[in-house]
C-alpha cells in the first residue's frame, strides 16, 4: 500500500494523523480492503508516538472507517468513498417573491486601518476575562439540563433586563413584559409574525436601516418609505391604512437627530387614530453624550401601542447575539409562541452570565467605560469633519456620526471619494445607501471600531483625498 | 428617614444591599431628595464593611439614582418612581390567523422519579468540564470581535459537521451545503420562509411531530396530516399538488420504525413526479442499535430534493441550542438570507467549541458512551413492556420506544392510566397526543432522561396500575 498521508498541518499530532487517514479513505485511497500498516511501524515511519497511532485506529474503528481482525490486523472497512463534490442538482428553488440573499458583513473581511463602519462596537474593551468566568460558572447540569427551556428567556436576564431598561433608559417594564432575542433583528422578525400579514404596509424612517426594510419586505408587507428631517420622522407623512411603523427615536439611525418631543406625542397620536403598532428600536444609545435624553416612546405611550426593541451587540458585543424586546400584555403569549415555534429558546448559561454581569454592576461599569472612549473618539471625528466640508447633523447618542454636503458635492463624488479612500485603508459609509427617496451626498462615520490613534490620520486622508477632488 | 432595607437574601453583600436600595427607590419608600445615611452609620447599623456601602452609593450614583453633594452627603436624585404594574393596555393583538400560545416545555417542572418523557437526553452524560474548557479557550477576541459574522455558521463547524455526517450517517456534504441553525425547529422554520407561502400544501406524518406541523401551520400553510403504518409514511396517500413532506425517516417519530427502503424510494419518486421538497428530520438516530442503518433519503435523492437537517439538542444537549440542515445548492443562498434576515447569525465561541468537541473525537466518543447507556435503559423498558400487556413497534435508534395496546384498552383507559402515574411519579406520554387521524392506544415511552435504576420500579408501577384498571 502506497500511503501518503500529510501531517505538516498545525495541530493536535493524533488529530492530524486522523484526519489525513479518514481523507485518505474518503478519496479512495485507502480502499475497502486495505490493510493498514501495524500501529508500530507506521509510528515509526512518521515518527509518532505508538499510542497516537493506536488511538487514532482505535476511533477509525469506532467510526466504521476501519475494522480491527484478530490476530490479522486492521484493514479499510467496506465503506463507499464520498465523491469530493456532490452534483449541482438544482430542482429545489426557492418560492416566487423570495429576493433575498445575504449581505456582506463586517466580519468578512479583516479591519481597514481606519475603521469607521457604523455599528460595530470597539471589541477590545469588552471584558472577556470576566465573561468567561461568568458564562463557566453557568455551564453546569444545573443551568444547562436536558430538557428544554421556555421561550421568552431565563427569569433571572428578564429581571436584570427591567432594572437596566429603568435606570438607563426610564423604560418601566415587569420581567414578564419581556422576552429575551438573538438581537435586534430576531426581535423584529418576532414583532413581525405575529403582527403582520402579506399585503400589510409597514412604514420605515428614509433613510433607515435597511436590514429592518428587508425583513418586513420578506415577510410580504409592502414597506412605505417615510421622510426624516431635523426632527426625525415626519408624521404627517406616514401612508394611509399603514399596521407598523418601525423607528429609531433615540438615535435616528443614520442620521443621528432624536425625533422631537412633538413628534413623539404625534406619532403616538397618529397611532391611537389609525390603529397601528410602533417599533421603537434603541439599538445605540446607552452611549450617551448628552445629560439628559428625550422619554422613550415606549414610557410616553399610554394605550400600548409601542414595542419597546433593546439589543445588546452595541452596547457589548454582536457576537453575545443577545437582545430584547418589551411588548404590550396582549402580544406577549404571541411572541412567546412564536418564538418557540421558530427557534426554541435562548442560551441558558448565555442568558444567566449575561444577568450576573448586569447584577453585579458590570454592565454600567461598562458602559460607562466605553461611553468615556467613544466620547473621545466622537470628539476626534466631529472636530475633523469641518476640514472635509461636511455638516454633522445633531446626534446625543450611540456609535456614529452622520455629515452631509448641503452643496458642491454629488453622491456621485461620495462613492468615488469613499472608493479611493478605501484603497487607502480609510473605510467610510456613503449615507446615499441608507435612502430610497432621495440621494443626499452624505457620509456616515462610525467611531465604535476605529482606534482612537487611528481617527484623526484617518479623517487626515479623507479630507486630502476631498480637496484634491475638489481641486483645491 | 424610616428605612428598612431587606438584607436577608443570599448573594454577594454588595449586590444585595444595592437592590435592597434600588427597591426603596423604585417603589418610593426612598424619595427623590431624601438624604442617605452616612457610609459608615450605613456600614455600622447593617453590619457591612463601610466599603461595601461606599461601593453601592458610588453605583448608584453613577446610575443617577443618587446624588453626591460636596461637603453635604449622598441624596436620593431627581428619579420618578416607577410603579410597580405597567397598566394592563391591550391595544395590539395578533394578527388575524395567530393561534399559537407557548407550549408547556420538559424544563417547566422538576423531573419526575419515573421520567419516561420523550425527546431528552440524559445532562449527566455530558462532559460538562470539557465543553466549559472549549467555550472558554473561543472565548476571546479574536473569535468573538465586535464585527458581525457571516449567516451560515462558523465554517470551522460546517466542516466539522460534513465529516461527522459522512461517517455517522453516510450523509455527502460538503461544509458550503451546510447551515447552522439553533435546532431543528429552526432549521423548518428556515425551510418554510423560502419554499413556502401562504395557502401552500404540507404533508406531514401522522402520528408526528407536533411542532412542526404547528410550525408550518404559523407559516399559513395547509397542514395534511399523512397515514403511517409500519413502513413508515403511506406514500401513495400524498396528497395531490403538495409543495413539500415532512418524514422522519429514520426513527419515526413518535412510532419508531424507520422509513422502509421500498418507501424511501416511492417517496423519492413521487416528489420527482410531483416537483414537491422533501425534509429528512434525523433528529435523534445517532443513538443506532442495530448494525447496519438504512442510507437516508438525501444520501438516495439524485437531483436535490431532500433537505436534511439534524440537531445536537438529543446528541448532546437541547440547551446547546445547536443544529443543522443540508440544502442543495439552489437553496443555499436564500437560506442564509433568511437566517441573515430573522436573527443575523450564531454564537462563534460556542459554534468553534462544538467543532473541537467533533473534531478532537469527543463527539463520537460521548455518543459510543451514552449509546451504551441508553442501550441498557432501552432493553429495561422493552423487557418491562410485556406485564403492561404492550406490543412495541420496532425501533433502532433513539431516545424512546412506543407500544400500543392492540385490543381492550381504549385510548381514554391510557389518558387514566397514565394521570395515574403521573401521580405515582411516573410520567409517559400518550400516542394519541402525537395523532390527529385516529386515536390509537398506545404509550410512547422515553428513556433519555430516565435514570437507569428508576426504570424497573417505574415500569413496574405502570403494569399494576394498568392490571388494576383491567381487573385483574
Amino acid at each position: 500500500m502506497d500511503l501518503s498521508l500529510d501531517l505538516s498541518v498545525r495541530g493536535e499530532r493524533s488529530v492530524v494523523l486522523y484526519r489525513a487517514l479518514l481523507e485518505a479513505i474518503r478519496e479512495g485511497r485507502l480502499r475497502s480492503g486495505d490493510r493498514l500498516p501495524a500501529s508500530r511501524t507506521l509510528a515509526a515511519d512518521l515518527g509518532l508516538g505508538r499510542n497516537t497511532v493506536t488511538t487514532v485506529y482505535e476511533r477509525l474503528v469506532a467510526e466504521g472507517h476501519l475494522e480491527a481482525r484478530t490476530g490479522s490486523g486492521t484493514y479499510v472497512a467496506d465503506v463507499v468513498p464520498l465523491p469530493r463534490r456532490r452534483p449541482a442538482r438544482a430542482a429545489l428553488r426557492p418560492r416566487a417573491g423570495w429576493a433575498w440573499t445575504p449581505r456582506p458583513v463586517s466580519g468578512d473581511s479583516p479591519p481597514p486601518a481606519h475603521d469607521f463602519r457604523a455599528g460595530i462596537p470597539d471589541g477590545s474593551l469588552f471584558p472577556y476575562d470576566t465573561w468567561r468566568r461568568l458564562v463557566s460558572a453557568r455551564t453546569r447540569s444545573a443551568t444547562v439540563p436536558g430538557t428544554y427551556a421556555g421561550p421568552t428567556g431565563q427569569p433571572a436576564l428578564r429581571a436584570a433586563v427591567a432594572r437596566h431598561l429603568a435606570y438607563a433608559r426610564g423604560v418601566q417594564a415587569e420581567p414578564d413584559d419581556i422576552v429575551t432575542t438573538h438581537g435586534t433583528q430576531h426581535a423584529l422578525d418576532l414583532v413581525a409574525r405575529v403582527l403582520l400579514r402579506p399585503g400589510d404596509t409597514v412604514a420605515v424612517e428614509d433613510p433607515g436601516y435597511p436590514s429592518a426594510r428587508d425583513l418586513f419586505a420578506a415577510h410580504g408587507c409592502r414597506v412605505v418609505p417615510v421622510r426624516v428631517d431635523e426632527e426625525g420622522l415626519v408624521v404627517d407623512e406616514l401612508p394611509e391604512r399603514c399596521r407598523l411603523v418601525f423607528v429609531t427615536p433615540s438615535h435616528q439611525f443614520p442620521l443621528g437627530p432624536p425625533l422631537s418631543l412633538a413628534r413623539r406625542h404625534a406619532l403616538l397620536d397618529h397611532a391611537r387614530r389609525h390603529d397601528l403598532a410602533v417599533v421603537e428600536d434603541d439599538y445605540d444609545s446607552e452611549f450617551r453624550f448628552v445629560e439628559r435624553p428625550l422619554d422613550p416612546l415606549h414610557r410616553l405611550d399610554r394605550d400600548g401601542r409601542v414595542i419597546y426593541v433593546g439589543t445588546f451587540s452595541k452596547s457589548l458585543l454582536p457576537a453575545l447575539r443577545l437582545g430584547y424586546l418589551v411588548a404590550p400584555p396582549g402580544l406577549l403569549d404571541a411572541l412567546a409562541a412564536a418564538r418557540q415555534l421558530s427557534d426554541g429558546f435562548g442560551r441558558p448559561e448565555a442568558e444567566l452570565a449575561l444577568a450576573d454581569f448586569i447584577d453585579d454592576g458590570l454592565m454600567a461599569r461598562h458602559v460607562r467605560r466605553a461611553t468615556r472612549v467613544y466620547a473621545e473618539r466622537r470628539d476626534l471625528v466631529a472636530t475633523a469633519a469641518a476640514d472635509l466640508g461636511l455638516r454633522l447633523l445633531p446626534s446625543a447618542a450611540g456609535l456614529h456620526l452622520t455629515g452631509v454636503w448641503d452643496e458642491g458635492v454629488s453622491p456621485a463624488d461620495v462613492e468615488a471619494l469613499l472608493r479611493a479612500a478605501a484603497a487607502e485603508g480609510v473605510v467610510a459609509e456613503s449615507l446615499a445607501g441608507y435612502c430610497s427617496l432621495g440621494r443626499p451626498a452624505g457620509v456616515v462615520l462610525g467611531y465604535g471600531a476605529a482606534a482612537t490613534a487611528s481617527i484623526r490620520p484617518g479623517m487626515r486622508r479623507l479630507a486630502r483625498l476631498r480637496a484634491r477632488a475638489a481641486g483645491r
